[in-house]
């Protein structure tokens, strides 16, 4: 088993390692601050499904307390078939998405899965998504660390810590060192629903706080893949010590384009912004 | 995978299962009511190294607000070799154990691994612990049930949900229902360092509140196996809706009979116990 | 994570570690030797039915090439409903194994959960099983190590070498060295399909041979659960250099009583039989 | 758990699924044939040192029953940084490659983890390595099918069977049907040394064969990561029924510039390729 040693840390690790007990890094996208006394939390739709749509659920969740908005407009599939509902806007979904996060006062994030559009991605958001399936893709990581924009780096479910540090570290070394890191879930041995197939690694958070001075927010949406798990998991990750959460929202989440099953609607949203801030305030944070 | 059906629930699981959104089972131990109002918190060494240990431990987490004193007397080792330092007691640390417990006026719970000390394990103690390496010992179960004493049954490392809830079901079948669940960690794909083999599955928690009307908590101490980690995922375990926690509390945690790195102090307990309370509150319970 | 150590070979794990590269015990069972040049295999019905049924059984396994005749009485099951075909015969059902292993000159195999009952089925059999849930039953362990008969110890679908070892270890700290172990998959993170939930570790059974003088065999039938891999896991078993097999044979497979899917008719168990020899005499053995 | 059902391989899995019981694909690389009556073995060092080793190689493996040679010019690393002694040559490899190929009469193959680099690759190679890492890089997956090479795509060490053929369908969606999968062990809960990460799952070997007509060879080095199993575990692979084997030869294994544990040197390998034979002769076919 790969664990980190304390020669990695002087070595393999050794920009991504702390440097002493209270080495801590905020990473500030627009005006929101990750790694400080704020829990961040990014959401908005899987997918972008539309102007009107995005722009509508960025309100929502501003006036919720989110303090970035999150959607998908180039979404990495299993199969090569996309349904018809799935109606991906590439691109166009880029521009509705920024235009939304303009209006609602929100920062934007969304992910690029092509190194070759890299730059194009860059030109539309605040930050930069690296998506699970792609955290040891080193051509891509070299070239977004090199855009400057802020990285959210998310944790393969197969990987270990020091795996993912390993990616992380490729993104300071190429002179970026604005990353934040998303635990995702990992696979499980067993689980209890073909839905719930990743299990929350919820001991990443202090761990990585322990080995890292980088920032780690918890995406209790793809993990558990099943609306009636997202509060208790994002709940249970601001109470880990998370700096933030990142959430699918959807007016009406059975309608969603992509993961249907895993969307909050406006009321559950509230709702838990409502318990996360309560908890936040245990810890000495705020949302 | 084995995946828990409707079939299962019809069959299988029949006694366990839920018959409607509301059935919830509370078991009382004494006056602690498990699967109530109340997060209840079992906390004490995790072995008995002597009467006045163990009765200054049950003063300590009873002053800090535990409901229940835990204790080891009998140990199950991974090896046949026991340290000198481990001076097991066996009865007589059962005998201390219950004495510290009415001294404090706490409930108590300790675990027994041999079928043939059912009825000497059960004059001791409130609560009889089926520990996660007995969870499918059968005949251990069908006995333990006979005792009519409540039974906390731990969940297997490698185990599913449903062979879980099999376990327990064994016990209702065997005419006792007075069962509390408690998830301890499951075997994880990779993990972070040597100390910390077990992935708590926390998505367990809203999922067997799902399936089952029988209350769950959740190990924080052995399912992390490192102080640092406890905290979190005892906060995390409530914020997720966990119905009780266990924990390792040791005066000097470095001189532990057993497992010394996992225990809290009586200061990080304390600490511990009043960020447990207000997690509590936002989810409108109390210890 | 729990690897070996030097440290362990020399303390934990003293008594199953070898003392030098040539270092082999050879557990006999009767005639059969396990461990030494022959490829043992251990075939029979996974419950025995009745009298004339193993009887049957056992005359075509040794026929076949069979070096030992293995049957389950007392069967320990997830849930505590057993359905009506389920006729277990317990006590009657050792004495019927009994009776065809003379009859076919067999010796046989049979495992023991309860520890109350170690003596009894001792009585009937030439080697106890230890089962996968039970390894950990460290009662068991002890009790059935002071009968002095051979043991078979399955590894735990969730363990780890090193806590397999362990147990082995307290077999030989209670006396009794004529210990086999018997690898059987372990919980797997992905799987193909819902019957053949554990990945059989091969690997297992060179790493075994390095660490410990202990024979080492593999159960192929419980460990893929289809019929259809039993045949591809055995050979790969017998050609990465285990000691012998475990197999389910049926003489018609989709009326077992138990774990219909994954038993042999005779027809299958003889054409793997010759593939198994085959390859077993490409490393310098024999069945 | 996600699991392949019959509609997977209607719709996702469309063009990978088998449409009969004899339906398999041959792919051919030159003139070894993968999916064949033989058992296709690809040989050759980790990375690519120098013009003149690779060539040693070539001729060595060659001699000893090598049916095409492998050889690593751009190597993905888990960090950043690349000691001295790993000097990758990059372009200049991939022609020595070729070169050592052309004359030792091998099909050459080597991986490509850049999009930009495909046609480049293309160039010099028989057939293209899609890396464990790169298995749901999709972009790079729809250049690497338009090459029209055959390609071999292994496993990511945490995906489902169905994850990895859902890679598959890519390539031949996107009009490449010459695809071989390559099992390279997937991520264990427990395992037995730090350098021994990976089970290596055979039970794909004959699940593959039954799902899909592709071909499945397995990758005995990198799955294991310990000289003393890889023989073990390539044995096991064909008697479970694989098409070919991939291993790493180096005339000094512990001077290799890269994974320096693994590798064989030409008297192992030898000796590995006539066990492999005779098992392979036992199944009805040769090397």
């Amino acid at each position: 088993m790969k664990d980190i040693s304390e020669q990695d840390l002087n070595t393999n690790l050794r920009l991504v390692a702390k440097h002493g007990p209270t080495h801590r890094t905020i990473v500030s996208v627009g005006p929101a601050e990750i790694g400080g006394g704020r829990v961040v939390v990014m959401a908005g739709p899987c997918a972008v499904e539309g102007a009107e749509q995005v722009l509508e659920i960025a309100k929502q969740v501003k006036a919720a307390g989110a303090a970035m908005l999150r959607g998908g407009a180039f979404k990495p599939l299993t199969f090569p078939y996309r349904n018809e509902k799935m109606f991906e806007l590439r691109e166009r979904g880029l521009a509705f998405l920024q235009e939304a996060g303009r209006q609602a006062g929100l920062p934007v994030v969304s992910e690029v899965v092509d190194v070759r559009l890299v730059d194009m991605v860059a030109g539309y958001v605040d930050m930069i998504q690296i998506g699970s399936r792609s955290m040891q893709n080193f051509p891509l990581l070299e070239e977004v660390a090199k855009t400057g924009k802020p990285v959210l780096l998310k944790r393969h479910y197969g990987s270990s810590l020091r795996d993912w540090l390993g990616a992380a570290e490729y993104l300071l070394y190429n002179g970026n060192s604005r990353v934040v890191l998303c635990e995702r879930g990992v696979v499980a041995p067993h689980t209890h629903q073909p839905a719930s197939r990743f299990i929350v690694d919820l001991q990443a958070v202090p761990a990585l706080h322990e080995f890292t001075h980088l920032p780690v927010i918890v995406d209790a949406s793809h993990a558990t893949f099943r609306r009636e798990y997202v509060a208790p998991i994002a709940r249970a990750a601001v109470a880990a010590g998370a700096d933030g959460l990142i959430l699918d929202v959807h007016p009406v989440p059975a309608q969603a384009a992509v993961d249907p099953l895993q969307a909050l609607n406006y009321e559950a949203f509230g709702q838990l912004m409502g318990q996360v801030d309560g908890i936040a305030k245990v810890l000495g944070r705020t949302i």
